[in-house]
Parts: structure tokens; C-alpha cells; sequence
């Protein structure tokens, strides 16, 4: 019999997609479905960067160059440049959304057998990118009790080992909107001199911070060797479906490796580089708009949240998720009887259980990950239905409540 | 010191792209440079299909489904029955260009240490995928002599050993243009049968046959198990930058392992699905016009070639791509003396030398490939360009005519 390779079979399912049935299923019976469990907004993609490609009119689709074409890279350099990132063209190199910046970070760096440090719980999808790279991904736990700040660096010295090759930061941090401070990024510094690494820094959601300003990798002085940055316009612009993100790094050598990763693709997307160029030129206040919806639905959320009996929320400094732990026995079981079992004036939530953001079996239990990417009435009326939810459902755990208060 | 990654060293550097300094220097020194040596069209893409996306109006420009649109893959459905290939929604899986199809295919059928058995001389990028997944590309050589038909099934016997997992077959054939009869993909079929393997189809330029019907490997009966095609619409409609391409199989467990690699990278690009989409409902006489039109090139390349003393050039079956063996040294050489040190009436031309497209060492070095992508005017420039360039090139080889006879 033909079968399949073993990475196809370790390969990851989406631990956010696999309860889409469910809410089909709760669809189907009427009931309306606040989905918080996906990490896509509602804002509206500019128009303006929407019509840049509306109005382009070249008659032949053809390849770009395979790092990206030359005029969008010239934009980004004046981009980063804002943000206090010095790069020039010959250092970015566009890629098909921030996934591929993250696929060919890890094929041109590690090889199979590599060990690369997560702090968990970390974004799901750097499990699959491992998996088809044949790294192994080493777990160190970040806490609900801290508000996920960064593990201390012991625990970064006890999981380094000789095959250890490379840190993975995200920051702000998807799944728990987790905003690392300048001394944090300076630990990993210190961590990645001192052990040889490379510092992966995810960096999708740089623009919307909400406590402090945002200290990129980038930013780290002495360390251009190490740093490799991925990023995307996906979540900055709305633009998740162009399929644009960038790798960007002074390491000449992993630029070289990229470079050949990037031409055996061809070519990334060509009409969302016109939208990623345009996207340049929008007007300075354009995230302070985005950005302050998104703290005024976060504000209203983590409140929410906290008010209800048990729950405990800890205040994310960006991105716009947040980590809730909750008074439940199994949280994956409970978001599913959330869409199978519940409803509240005909509507109930989606949430995403965390297990599937811990590397280390059994932890974030009863924790879930909301995404607050629905108006501030949506987000109001989700809570209503989750307060009453965890007043119904048979699996409270009562005990939980004087956690919180210990945690808080 | 920091290093890249074993595989990132053993990536093979684009063979195409090599020769582009020299091409830029040519030009900044005032010469016009005729480019065969890329399959880059010069076909308009269709203005109703770039209409699609140009008046499109949505507000968000959200991930699509990670296997794409629903609506795309219905429309594909019926595109891949009108050319006698019956899947449905569930078997197509859009990709990122036909590029991501390879990769997924490789990614969930083999692993690392595998081998796949390719016709020799192939798309240089195959070796990139493979490299990626580790996987091992063993050649057995098609031979300009016939045309470059499918070797001899012994070929196949001797080079099938207990790691062999795959073959991998381009049909119509990139960079030969060979078209492989119903009887050669029917010898196929009893080695994957025999011998437990894989069958990849890259079909990319299924649209352009010249010589008989276009046989897919789709069609072969009773071995749906082991066939996967990996498909693009990047040549089709002239539309290589929209990376839009598809893998479509009816394995399911081949299916479930490349969806959990789709949802990884979370979805396809989404403005050229809308293209992609569009482009099943143009008029019927789309590709007859445009086949007319390749048809006429090749003609008039294939003659102009023959034409050429110590020129031998096969008549190719489809694609845009014909294969010539020259009377020179070395074809590497001779290409970049091509673009350094000749020039007729102030043109030269840009050929790929083949050498890059054989996996086996030290084959094809006097032999190129041209794809005919430029209008027949450009062609029988190009081609005087050629005439006079093997009269003047200082490792000419004379005694190569000799060949040309026996083997015409």
C-alpha cells in the first residue's frame, strides 16, 4: 500500500479549525456565532491600497522578482525606517505572507535534528512549519500569573542543548497579546551571544501596542548575525488574504540561503505587492484609528471578562488577543459544548481552546484564547452569552475563583 | 559562527538567473538582448480575467479557505472535466502557483531520504523542492537523439531501488517541449503499479499540444491512488505572478496530509483566485488562438534552428520551450560569451544553457534551451543573432554536423 510520508502524518491539524463543524453545525439549528477564535479582523482593508490594485494596468501578470519587486522593497526600507529599523533593499525579501518568511527562516537556517526554543503558549502553526523543516521545537512555559511575560532565563538555559539552533520570539505575542519589554528583548540577547542562536522574531502585530512603545529584535544592538525577522502586512493593512510578508535580516549568509528558497518559488504574489507598496504611503494616522479601536475593544473585553466569577484575564499589551483562564474542567471540551450544547437569546461564542498553543501536553487546560477582532457591541454581547455559558455548564470548577484572586 | 543550514548550502541557486549580470551589462552598453532564455510569456494575460480582480468590491480582504475559494474549486471542476479529468470540489487543493503544489506533493508523499526518479533533462526547481524535503532526485536520461521521448522502461527497472517512492513526469514536457503519448504514460503506469510508487504530474502546460492529444496522467485508470497532479495556471492564461496554481489527487490520505500543510500557511493568494476563477469561463476559442500563435513560433525556431549548420533541434510536442544542440565547447561558455562578447547589428540573444536542467554531470553541455515567448519577428532575430554568433564563436566544434546528420 501507498502511504503517506511520516512528517504528512505528524503534521498538525489546525487546532483552530478542528471545531468548525460545530459551528456550522450551530449555524445550521440558527444560532448566531461570535466568532472570537480567529485571528481574522473585521476592519476594512484601506480602500485606498484596495484601488492601487483596482487601478493598476499592466496587460501581462508576470513573474516579479523572486525577492520581491524592487520598488515595493524601496517602500518597506522608507517603512522600517519609521519604526526605527535600518534596512535596505538587498535585506528584504518579500515572501507569500509572513508563513513562507517563517518556512524559509527555518530551511535556510536549521537542519533536521535541530532544536529551536518557543516560549509557549506560541502561535500554532510554527508546530507545521517544524514539522516540515524536521525541527524539534522545545517548549518553556510562559505563565497566566505573569501575563505570559518571558520565562526566566534559566529556564532558557535547561532547554539548551548542543542541537538547540535558534529562539522564536513573537512579540506583541499571538495567542496572548503578550508585549515584550526592551530588558526582555535584551535578556535574549544576551541568551542568543552567549549560546550562538539565532533569534526568529515574529513581529506580524509590531503596530499595535497598547502599553509602551514596541521594542523591535531589529533594535538589538551587536546582533544583526543573529536576527532574523518575520513579518507580514497581514494584520497592519487587514490584508491577510494578499498572501505579503517579508523575511529581513543583515546576515548575509542567510540572505544568500533565502534568496535560493525565494527563486525555486519564483516569484511571490504580484498583485498584493502593489497593495503592500501602496500600503506605504497611507496617512500617518492611519494605525492611531486601528489602533485605538483595537484598545477600546480590548479594554472591554479583558473587563468583561474579569467580571465574571472565576475568570481571570490578564491585561495583553498588543496584538489583539487575549488569554483568559477559566472556572472549566477541559476548556476544549467546553468551547465545543459551547456551540453544540448552549445558546443565549439564540447565540453563543467560538472561542480557541489554548492546548493547542502549548508545545508541552496538558498545560492551558482551562485556558482559551479570544480574538478580539468584532466591534465592541459583538464583544459585549459574546460576554453576555459566555457569563451565562459558565453559569450552565456542567463542568464548572467552583474552586477556581480563589485563584484568581491569588493571581490578580 | 553562526551558519546557514546544510540544506540551505545544498539549495541549488536558480540556473536561469545566472547569466542575468552578464545580460544587464550587455545592455548598459547599449545592446538589445532577445530573452529565450526564461518561460515567461509575452501573451497578453486575458483584460476580462484582470477585470475580475479590478472590479471586484469587497471591503475586507480576508483568508480564503486554506484548500481556496469553494467557488474557485467548483469552477475548476468543471474546467478539469471539459479536458476529460472527473474530480470534485473535495480533490482540488489551490496552491501558490503550481511551485506550492510540488512542495506539498513532495512534503505529505515522501521523506527525507527518499527517492524520486525523474527524466533527466527536468525544471531545475524540482531539485530545489527536493532539496527542502530532503528527498532524492535520481535522473535517467531522455536523449536529444529521440526527441527526448521516455527512456527505455529498463532505465527506470535499474535506477528503482527500495527507497524509491515517486516519479515525477512534466507533460507537456518543460524544458524539452516533448509531449508524451497515451502509450508512454501508459509504460508509467505499469512501473508505479509494478513497483508501489507515486505518480507526479506536473501538467503546468497541458493547454499547449501541437502533436496529438494532451494525455494526462489523471486519465489513467485504476492507479487514483497514485497519481497527483500538480497543476498551475500560471502559463494557461499568461498569469505567472498571480501564483495561483493547484494540486488535485483523488488519495485521500494524500489529500488530508497536503490540507494540513495548506492550513500551516493558512491560505492561497487572494486576488488572483478571482482571476483564476474568471479565467474557466473564457470563450471557448481561448487557447486555439493562443496555441496558434506558440504554434507559429515554434515553427518558425525549429526551422530556423535546423537551418543553422551543426544545429540540431527536435521537433517539440507542446509547452513553449524547444531544446537545440550546438556546435560549441561548452554551452555555459558560449552563452555568456553570448552576452559579453558578440553582438549582431547592436542584438545578441539569451539562451538557457541545459546543463542546469540535467541532473546527471557533465550532460547536456552543448546543448540550450530556448522558449519561444517573443513574436515571430523578435524569433528571426534572435535567430540571425544565433547564426552569426556559432560563426564567430571562437569553441566552435565543426565536426558536430556529422552528428546532426546521423541523428536527423
Amino acid at each position: 500500500m501507498l502511504s503517506v510520508s511520516k512528517r504528512g502524518k505528524l503534521m498538525p491539524p489546525s487546532p483552530i479549525r478542528k471545531l468548525v463543524p460545530y459551528a456550522e453545525a450551530a449555524k445550521k439549528r440558527g444560532i448566531k456565532v461570535f466568532h472570537l477564535n480567529i485571528g481574522q479582523p473585521d476592519i476594512e482593508t484601506p480602500p485606498q491600497i484596495l484601488d492601487a490594485v483596482r487601478h493598476s494596468d499592466f496587460k501581462v501578470l508576470e513573474y516579479s522578482h523572486s525577492a520581491g519587486n524592487e520598488s515595493y522593497r524601496k517602500k518597506l526600507v522608507e517603512y522600517y525606517n519609521r519604526v526605527g529599523i535600518h534596512v535596505d533593499i538587498n535585506q528584504i525579501i518579500i515572501t507569500t505572507g509572513g508563513s513562507e518568511a517563517i518556512l524559509f527562516g527555518f530551511m535556510s537556517c536549521l537542519d533536521a535534528g535541530d532544536e529551536v526554543i518557543i516560549p509557549e503558549p506560541f502561535y500554532a502553526n510554527y508546530n507545521g512549519f517544524a514539522v516540515a523543516a524536521g525541527v524539534i521545537v522545545k517548549p518553556i512555559t510562559s505563565k497566566i500569573e505573569t501575563g505570559f511575560a518571558l520565562p526566566p532565563i534559566e529556564d532558557f538555559e535547561k532547554a539548551i542543548t548542543s542541537k538547540t539552533k535558534a529562539i522564536v520570539i513573537c512579540n506583541p505575542n499571538n495567542p496572548t497579546g503578550y508585549l515584550y519589554s526592551k530588558e526582555e528583548m535584551e535578556t535574549l540577547k544576551e541568551i542568543i551571544i552567549k549560546h550562538n542562536l539565532y533569534l526568529f522574531a515574529d513581529e506580524a502585530y509590531r503596530e499595535f501596542c497598547y502599553e509602551g512603545e514596541h521594542f523591535s529584535a531589529m533594535h538589538l544592538t551587536g546582533v544583526d548575525d543573529n536576527v532574523v525577522l518575520m513579518d507580514t502586512i497581514s494584520k497592519r493593512y487587514s490584508a491577510c488574504g494578499g498572501r505579503i510578508g517579508a523575511l529581513v535580516t543583515k546576515n548575509k549568509d542567510v540572505l544568500q540561503s533565502v534568496m535560493k528558497f525565494a527563486q525555486a518559488r519564483l516569484s511571490p504574489p504580484g498583485f498584493a505587492q502593489i497593495l503592500g507598496e501602496a500600503a506605504v504611503d497611507l496617512p500617518a494616522n492611519y494605525f492611531e484609528k486601528t489602533k485605538k479601536e483595537y484598545q477600546l475593544r480590548r479594554d472591554t473585553i479583558v473587563k468583561r471578562l474579569n467580571d465574571i466569577p472565576g475568570v481571570f484575564c490578564p491585561n495583553p499589551g498588543g496584538a489583539f488577543y487575549a488569554m483568559a483562564r477559566l472556572p472549566v474542567d477541559d476548556a476544549d471540551v467546553f468551547c465545543q459544548w459551547l456551540l453544540e450544547n448552549f445558546s443565549y437569546n439564540n447565540k453563543t461564542v467560538m472561542l480557541a481552546p489554548a492546548s493547542g498553543f502549548y508545545g508541552t501536553g496538558g498545560l492551558g487546560k482551562n485556558e482559551v484564547r479570544l480574538a478580539y477582532v468584532l466591534n465592541v457591541d459583538s464583544i459585549n454581547a459574546a460576554m453576555d452569552c459566555l457569563e451565562k455559558a459558565l453559569e450552565e455548564y456542567p463542568g464548572k470548577i467552583i474552586s477556581q475563583q480563589t485563584h484568581q484572586q491569588t493571581a490578580l
